[in-house]
């Protein structure tokens, strides 16, 4: 805790101010792009009616976009209703693609995605547990590698989004702690950057957040602007989606609700304290109350699981049942402080929901006042394991969006 | 938990908006009143270097707010430096004068605040425990109308602003539960319209957000754009900044921090659970570790606290220490979950901070992870009690500095 900190911070959101007309043309570029992005194909009359700009600004700013090769207009799909087909209005995938990475506890996964939601390549790899941030990076980037490559010669690399399960530092992609990677103090961004061949810098944020950003954007939750993302993996996460914006705090760290103290005589954490929201409804949790060795983890603790609740075995239902409970309460605390309209369960409690549902809206409700408990829902995730690598790729698409004039960059590969 | 609420709350945020140029203009005419109102007298230069838009935009957005009896020109207060004084800008107070209205478990309070933060009068009065909404109301509609009788002839009373401690639902002043008001579904913003014989719909908001707004705005936390206010009452609140915005969740009921479960072996709290963080490091338990009668509540309570502290009683100081240590472990579960720059403590934990502060860091440090630890801060309010009075004005003013232009309404008194 530290007072100089404070006084740094200060100041940079105090004085209120103007906008300039030129930057409303940015904003009003970025509103065309992001709802061609989200939305897919569209009339220029569409266009207008959600935007809520005039015919001759939206032909304009399908001028320069087009112009900028993000855009493109093409006939109509098929003719509706009466009178000639408007033409349609649509992304170009290969004029902005973005390399998406995750870093998870037990896998890696790469992808190349164009403005759109393109994916042109994916692949996930295992990765051993233990394994060093320099070993991870070195698997990463060979990936990377040939993913590149495999694009078409007019691709234009735009950016790249990291997801990591760990505390990111949003301004850099320093990871100061990866309690569950086994990772401290690793500037991850940079080592990317480097080992990419890339001088502009890798975008690097926490796993949970990017899980939160892609179901808002893509998936159960598009359109509900307030959402809490849960990922459970060896730990738990949160990623917070506040009003239609993502929820960060002062550095990038906000979310880190598995280190949250839920129980004083619960077990130890790997964060160093005692009784924290994982050790309790996370997957060690799971692993003992099964009687499940404690060498078993990631997704062969998963399947084993599955399977023995499958099988109807009553020790694996209970426990089950009491890390449903714990997720519930925890699940309660948030809905308190963050008043969500939704609470949506990625990772390895996306496959186990079935059988944790009942004890986690017991739980949910037990913890939660009735106010917000009435407006908050719970749901698994609708991208699956995937929601983290898609959020990567919206976090480096959202970077072209904000900025259609300035983005364009020549692809190295 | 109801899909049909999620449904209904889709799509408000979700279609990316274009910004036309009228929009700019409010928004520009809204940044000089804010900053006149928080800054107070600048020259028209410094105006313009702080807003960052150009001098003629400047001198016609000041004819305009002149115009509306917002803004006046005069003299340098003092001629600095070398050439002509340069007139300074001020806001009129009389211009937009808002009602403030506090309602705590121990008193109640009223006052007249014109645009600038100029205080027309200010009173406080006890409210005995147990009262009902409607006494309640009754004693605040009295005490306002004698306030705004007082104001000067040429007073426009523009709004009003409440501030509760309580769940409420802020789009229409709905408090579904105050445990420690003992009320529950109490229409509080009708309620107070109709006893104020207002149309026009009174702004009602959670004590401990109108906390977190003062200090941000006004108090210990000025230009601090992460900070959470903690308000230690009967219970505890918390009040949320985030990037600069009060974090309110869907429907306002955010910062129910109080009511997150940290010890399942702990008490039983006013709203149906046990072992609340209100149960462990609130009034309640400071009176039952201290000794002293459940009878003795609020400022009797405090004060003998305070009184027996000051002698070093031991049988105090422990008591203070252990509910400085769940309050400390509470505002580690908070720097977790929001990466704040700043903890403001209200209530009563302001004038008990000096017999606090040392367990509330010792707890803190031991809840938080050290990457949001190291660059958060604990500190006492800056506002003293009057906090969440001072931002129930803002709230209320923060009507007119958005749209100063449409803001105009004869005062009824």
């Amino acid at each position: 805790m530290n007072r100089t900190q404070i006084t740094a911070g200060r100041d940079a959101h105090h004085r209120p101010k103007g906008v300039a007309a030129d930057e409303l043309r940015r904003h009003n570029l970025a509103a065309v792009v992001e709802s061609l992005h989200l939305h897919g194909p569209v009339s220029r009359s569409e266009l207008t009616a959600t935007t809520g700009l005039n015919r001759s600004t939206i032909a304009d700013l399908i001028g320069e976009l087009t112009n900028l090769g993000l855009v493109e207009e093409g006939p109509a799909v098929a003719p509706s209703g009466p009178g000639r087909p408007s033409p349609m209005v649509r992304t170009r995938p290969q004029g902005a693609v973005v390399l998406s990475i995750e870093l998870s506890v037990d896998s890696v996964a790469v992808a190349t995605v164009g403005l759109g939601g393109y994916v042109y390549e994916q692949v996930r790899v295992p990765r051993p547990r233990g394994e060093s941030a320099a070993e991870t990076v070195e698997v990463v980037a060979g990936l990377s590698g040939e993913l590149i490559e495999g694009l078409p010669a007019d691709a234009i690399l735009t950016g790249v989004g990291v997801g990591v399960a760990g505390v990111t530092r949003r301004s850099d992609g320093f990871v100061p702690l990866a309690p569950n990677l086994g990772w401290r103090n690793v500037a991850l961004g940079e080592m990317l950057a480097s080992a990419l061949g890339l001088s502009d810098p890798v975008l690097v944020a926490n796993e949970a957040d990017l899980g939160a950003l892609a179901e808002y954007r893509r998936g159960v939750g598009a359109g509900v602007p307030h959402l809490i993302y849960i990922s459970g993996e060896a730990g738990i996460g949160a990623g917070i989606i506040h009003d239609g914006k993502p929820m960060l705090g002062a550095a990038g760290y906000a979310g880190e609700a598995g280190h949250t103290l839920i129980n004083p005589d619960g077990h130890l954490c790997r964060c160093g304290a005692t009784g924290c929201w994982e050790t309790e409804a996370g997957e060690a949790a799971l692993a003992r109350l099964a009687g499940i060795p404690s060498s078993v983890t990631g997704l062969g603790l998963i399947d084993t699981i599955l399977a023995r609740a499958n099988d109807g075995d009553q020790k694996t239902l209970d426990a089950l049942a009491e890390i449903g409970r714990w997720l519930g309460l925890g699940i309660g605390n948030l809905i308190n402080v963050f008043n969500p309209q939704l609470v949506v369960l990625g990772g390895f409690y996306h496959p186990l929901f079935p059988f944790l549902e009942k004890a986690v809206f017991k739980g949910a409700r037990l913890g939660a006042l009735d106010a917000p408990g009435d407006i908050a829902d719970i749901t698994a995730g609708g991208l699956g394991p995937d929601a983290p690598l898609i959020g990567a790729a919206e976090l480096a698409i959202s970077e072209v969006i904000a900025d259609p004039a300035g983005h364009t960059r020549a692809r190295s590969g």
